[in-house]
């Protein structure tokens, strides 16, 4: 059987936080979820994801394996139900999450953007649709990212793009299917950044020129245009 | 009969060029055509095309006009013949036309673009296909427009800019279906432009993004990009 937390870096959690990361996985596995602490389960993961940038971009892979197995055990969803108060209780306090870490930040809307991409509801027949609770607080954090406050500084700058721009390649197009005006009122946003915004640095402007091309041909770069972006970062 | 010349200011010309145009295309619809001299005409409209920029944004459909009237005579081609070789002795002194007058310039890419777009000829039973001896004379005239040189100074810039655009948006298509790798080019040239240029104002910035999203969405402007540009510019 795989072993979703292998990929992860779990050897970057604490000895504890290994042990209790492992026997959670092994224990749902093995069909014994009430041995298992799973509140806590939920806390490490959100807790190591607003830490660690790296861990923040798989995360919602390993609630996935949790959350799918948790459902298979038909025991409640504390774990789920726990994750997504976590994520709801971060959102509400985003501003001083902002003003007190920049890095938090970020790694906090990479999370939540992680979970929307992995954590999917089978809803009136229809497989694999987005959570919908998700979806504005996913916007707000994304459009959080692209006020004019918050491209001042190239430090901010650089982890506010970077952080956007990887979110839209990887949950842009499915973002747009549910809501599209929102997306729409992302990139007037984005536009404006990009023609008004005095202090950006070139690699900034490649980064959102390129996001907006991606857009711009339904979410796919032309192999001309993929030719420009990436053989220019390479030089 | 229509008469194509109404639209095209022919009150801008002087009194004995307004007479001679006039007679031309009187001329050609009674089916006299040796009793008009169609080299003056030719030189004529190509001088009044460098002179006037609204009128090389339409001088085309007048050149088209005359073509087709002088095909149906079976009598030569000498108004085409000769527009195409002022057209070819202007392109070799290009540069020398830059360097005098920024202003004869534009209308010259103005004037070729415009040719380009409304001189079809029939090839192989093919309808409408663009003249292949312009292909690489209006791609050398816009690459020109956007190179880093042709970029530095607000003044030209918008010329430029301006010029670019236009004809990027009224030939764009049909440029890149009989030869995408030179559009490829120019659209580095663009973006390197746009991402490396210190000096673009916003308003030649906002139309090169335009231009990137318009070729990227295959030459068409999502609803949402056009309430962009077009309300922004409207602000």
């Amino acid at each position: 059987m795989e072993n979703p937390t292998d990929d992860y870096k779990i050897q970057s959690f604490d000895l504890d936080t290994q042990m209790l990361l492992k026997t959670a996985l092994k224990v749902l596995f093995l069909s014994d979820p009430s041995s298992v602490n799973l509140v806590k389960v939920s806390n490490v993961i959100v807790d190591q994801s607003l830490k660690d940038q790296v861990f923040s971009k798989e995360a919602g892979r390993i609630c996935y394996t949790i959350v799918q197995a948790e459902a298979k055990q038909n025991n409640g969803s504390v774990f789920r139900r726990n994750m997504l108060n976590r994520l709801q209780q971060e959102f509400k306090n985003r501003e001083e999450m902002r003003g007190r870490s920049l890095q938090e930040w970020v790694c906090y809307v990479t999370f939540i953007c992680n979970v929307f991409d992995y954590l999917k509801v089978n809803s009136l027949g229809v497989n694999n649709m987005p959570m919908v609770a998700l979806v504005h607080p996913v916007y707000d954090c994304l459009i959080r990212l692209a006020k004019p406050d918050a491209l001042m500084n190239e430090e901010e700058v650089r982890k506010n793009v970077d952080c956007l721009v990887l979110q839209l390649h990887r949950i842009g197009e499915q973002l747009e299917k549910v809501n599209s005006p929102r997306m729409d009122e992302l990139f007037f946003l984005l536009r404006d950044g990009f023609l008004l915004q005095e202090g950006l640095s070139s690699m900034a402007r490649l980064l959102l020129l390129e996001i907006l091309e991606f857009r711009a041909g339904g979410w796919l770069l032309s192999g001309t245009a993929h030719k420009y972006y990436y053989s220019e970062i390479a030089d």
